[in-house]
């Protein structure tokens, strides 16, 4: 289906017609022992998971070691993950995997915004707050205000749409790594009237995604970063529209093109105007005279069933 | 390569190319990321894996609710494995991924006895008998005398060869799967000068593997049972040749052509034969006028390296 793949098949090392058949013959006990399953897509995906699996096995020609090393590295993803870390979220995330769900999940759509990953940081009942308020909540940052508007494909304004944001602190963290339980730079609010949102959030610094168990392992194996590329992260939803899971990212960041995850999308890079501590603010807030940062995002949501 | 993956793709959602192209790019950037990594194996370990992943995701057209359960799956895999279950080679086997590694690794070498899954119950320092003693050292089951021969394959017996059994006793279950630190079912012992070996154990019995758990109920999701067709575990090794891991199974036990972890192979399909209570045993131990079984195996070691 794409270069790659026949890529990976070409460099497979050559195996004689009898050991291929005999190795086809295990794939083919395995997909015949799926045949009384009752749910037509779960076997469709079993199927498929299955014939990519031993796929993937066959073409690298795979080691004993080397399974019972993946098998280490599954297990040590698992005893690290809990409450409040999930490892298995950012294997996905750092081996494209959850990219490539996002983009068959959320095709192009006239002028939509698009998409990113969701990553693991969101938590259910964040704050609200009203127009033009604070989602910090004590987070350290640089002050950054944000606005837009929520608005349909044709155009229209989406009253009442529900914007979920979160980011980290400048020091790269987000609320729930810290081991206590604070709520902090994450918030929910809604558009006016006429579709439009504003609040005050931090102006996104890079951060590391946690890189001290396998997953980090890996990265520094394969010589790839743990960064990411800064960002603030969106979910936006109305009723009858799609609802959209993304970032926007700060132009000028070094990591636009080398984000851990490959979050990044031309059209989700948006300017950071940087503002001196001696001028007004929008809402006329006071800064103490504290430099700040402002940024636009018009939303524009798909229809739903897109 | 194989049918099977041909049909994978075959089914696959009509994308348009617009999508197809945004899809591969991901892929592209995920492999590229990979680009700086200093080990070459891991590399192309990996950039097989990542395509695999990716045509998995893109086959199937994966959706956010699937792959939200894919996670799942994987952490309470992770949270249920401890030093006595290991839920990822569960599920490698209940996969075949396993066994096609098997097959990947051990390639037909002449008359060389086939090898199999190894599973989860080995244990390391497993107490040595001498020729003709009992494995079993308590657990309950039918004795059973197991002789045979290691040789390599132009025929020359190996004297000193290491052979390590292990099995399920009557109930089903590994000594590992009670909950205390007995030791039983499983021993090692050395071939004679003449590459003769014998011993006492339990005629298998079928027994499920763990199901308690996620593999338990993909299992049953899939219309699977968690049956293995009935088995005595052998590991055999001796310097210069290829350890051979491989069980020896039950002629006419139903469950052969349906083994949940596809071990099965025709060549260690043995004749177990059924022995009255009232006759003489080999060695002449006396059981009580209980009946008893006896099988040949017969090793054959291909030589290190094939
Ligand atoms: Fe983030
Ligand atoms: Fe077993």
């Amino acid at each position: 289906m794409t270069s790659d793949h026949e890529s990976s098949q070409s460099d497979a090392v050559a195996v004689a017609a009898e050991q291929q058949a005999r190795e086809a013959d295990i794939t083919r006990q395995v997909l015949d022992s799926l045949r009384d399953c009752a749910d037509p897509r779960l076997q469709e995906v079993m199927r498929s998971l299955v014939s990519h699996l031993h796929s993937f096995v066959r073409d690298v020609r795979l080691t004993e070691e080397e399974w019972s090393r993946g098998i280490e590295f599954l297990t040590r993803a698992g005893h690290i993950t809990d409450e409040r870390r999930q490892e298995f979220i950012l294997l996905s995330d750092v081996l494209g995997a959850s990219m490539q769900t996002v983009a068959v999940n959320n095709q192009a759509y006239a002028d939509a915004t698009e998409a990113t990953v969701f990553g693991p940081f969101f938590v259910e009942n964040s704050p609200e707050i009203a127009a033009g308020e604070d989602i910090s909540f004590g987070a350290d940052g640089e002050p950054c205000w944000v606005e837009g508007t929520v608005t349909d494909t044709t155009g229209r304004p989406v009253p009442g749409a529900r914007i979920e944001v979160w980011e980290a602190d400048e020091d790269g963290f987000y609320d729930t790594q810290y081991g206590d339980d604070r709520i902090a730079a994450r918030a929910h609010l809604f558009t006016d009237a006429d579709g439009t949102y504003s609040f005050w959030g931090l102006t996104p610094t890079p951060y590391p995604i946690p890189h001290d168990g396998p997953v980090g392992n890996l990265l520094a194996a394969t010589g790839r970063s743990p960064m990411r590329a800064s960002h603030l992260h969106f979910m936006v939803g109305a009723p009858g529209l799609r609802t959209l899971v993304t970032h926007i990212f700060v132009k000028g960041d070094e990591l636009l093109d080398k984000d851990a995850v490959f979050g990044v999308k031309e059209s989700l890079v948006k300017d950071f105007l940087r503002q001196p501590g001696d001028g007004a603010t929008p809402d006329g807030r006071d800064l103490g005279g504290r430099s700040w940062s402002r940024v636009r995002f018009d939303i524009v949501l798909a229809p739903d069933g897109t």
